[in-house]
């Protein structure tokens, strides 16, 4: 398609009028929710940018970010205080975009316009939005996850060296017998602890049983469920867990103080953040140091360039992390 | 003043030019942060409604909910998914709008229109906010707290109630020596908390010990330092210890643990909200139940009447709360 792109392409696309395009955009009540949807679609995928829009852009600033967060992973309300005031300090204020991930439902404030910058926290390798916000043009780095093809700018820990510590920790506390409570692959967290972990143990020439291994989201029920499956008897048990992150390893712990399991006696776990909980005396989890204050100045640092005008391609800044010995990987 | 007001009275009141005040609540970079503090102030000190909010209140809706929240009270993140999730049925879309307590900049976006109404959920009693809100004719509901005058609907729990219960608790488990750490009294939960709480053992014939009583914010760091305060070897140490909620009570379970204060033995410990993390096998927090959901549920109800053109009086719906005994009560 060449030339600027209307709302009647938009229209036509999605099989209404201009005006009902123009009225759902405004976010009109008289429009279907289906409908709207249906529109949202089209004009992501050519990339439309509504006449405020554009009038945003050529104005230049709204002193606005959007954080677009995935409300099933409650990392994001660990970083929105902190990003909030790093904003303030710059005179811009936040706006918390919520959706659940895979969401089919655009946000319209996204394609509407009113915000001069983006930041997706919990993005999976395969997510959209990264792109459609990419053709739009809208000023946008990736927080704590990237994605692949890596066109935009992202701000992360060092996922996979901190995998390969986790494994490290426990090889170093004499286990052998080692599981894995692991996140979703399709992230790049999640992914790439995993490689970390795997090398290590590898390099190690430790054979990593696949029965000890689970997947599943990034929460507190995965690592409860994962110890009642793997404490039933019905195969040997793992002297230790490496756990994908914090929130996981929780659960698992809970899980091992009601089934009466002793950690680290019994069962040595290691999480993957340092969540403030993590340092509770109650729970006292050894676990992998990230350094989300560092990620987020980078990450502001990043999108306020991009917002100043800045060109060219993505960068990856990659933030150190280091391992917490605490009291949960062994003796 | 009689007359609509417009952006030249704001202009006169703010000692600037009627386009700077126009530039200035439309977010243009040119105005400096003072200025457009100074110019929002006289806004709403004027009730000056801009022209795109009287165009969306003539249009009727934007299908847009904003949500305030205290990034200092950890509380609302557990609510925000579900009120997404109760607002995305009603085809709502939601925005945070993210802020610290008695902040003296007020978002623009709650002036400058783009949404159909508001949630306050932690507001003080003193907080000027819902009563800018209410001039300005934006539907608004007070979720979790209340504010004195009233005239905003507001669905809280039954927090004078829930004091007296876990009073009771500690009573039914035997103990007299009572220490209280206590929440702001210029928030409805923190003073109706104590207020039952203190009835509770007025009623019981028991002398609450002001040397027992500290006052503090909802948070870890509360706990966790009056524990250091009240078992530092000056005074008589309490055995048991009433919090104003489970964040204070998370951070007295835990510096007990670090000190060596076994719970409940040698100081039991009653909660207030039944978080998450209460249920948890490694605290298996005793404390009052907030039924959560219900109270978001009357929020959204009656957000939805006043958006649909209701008029009349705040209502306020209080919830009825239950005790949950665990662990750390007694034996």
């Amino acid at each position: 398609m060449t030339g600027r792109v209307t709302s009647f392409d938009v229209a036509e696309a999605a099989g209404v009028s201009q005006s009902t395009v123009s009225r759902a955009l405004r976010g009109e009540p008289s429009i279907g929710t289906e409908t709207v949807a249906r529109i949202v679609a089209a004009a992501a995928a050519l990339d439309y940018v509504p006449s405020d829009r554009a009038r945003d852009l050529s104005r230049g600033t709204t002193k606005r970010i959007a954080m677009v967060v995935d409300l099933e992973n409650p990392l994001w309300s660990l970083l929105v205080g902190r990003l909030h005031d790093l904003l303030a300090d710059l005179s811009y204020h936040l706006t918390l975009i919520a959706g659940h991930p895979d969401s089919e439902v655009l946000d319209p404030a996204l394609l509407g316009g009113g915000i001069d910058g983006v930041i997706l926290s919990t993005v999976a390798l395969d997510s959209t939005l990264p792109a459609i916000l990419q053709r739009r043009s809208v000023p946008t780095v990736l927080l704590q996850r990237y994605t692949e093809g890596g066109e935009l700018d992202s701000s992360v820990a060092d996922d996979r060296a901190g995998g390969a510590a986790s494994a490290q920790i426990l090889l170093d506390a004499g286990h052998r017998r080692i599981g894995a409570l692991l996140g979703p692959r399709n992230t790049s967290t999640g992914r790439d602890r995993e490689a970390g972990f795997r090398e290590c143990l590898a390099d190690a020439g430790i054979e990593l049983d696949e029965a000890l291994v689970r997947m599943g989201s990034f929460d507190f029920s995965h690592g409860y469920e994962s110890v009642s499956g793997l404490f039933s008897g019905e195969t040997e048990s793992p002297t230790a867990l490496f756990c994908s992150n914090d929130s996981i390893a929780f659960g698992a712990l809970n899980r091992a103080c009601e089934l009466g399991i002793a950690v680290p006696g019994d069962l040595a776990i290691v999480g993957f953040d340092d969540l403030e909980q993590a340092s509770w005396a109650t729970l006292s989890l050894s676990t992998v140091h990230v350094p989300f204050d560092d990620m987020l100045h980078s990450a502001v640092t990043m999108l306020m360039e991009r917002i100043a005008g800045r060109t060219g391609l993505g960068r990856r800044v990659i933030h150190p992390v280091y391992p917490v010995l605490r009291s949960t990987h062994g003796d």
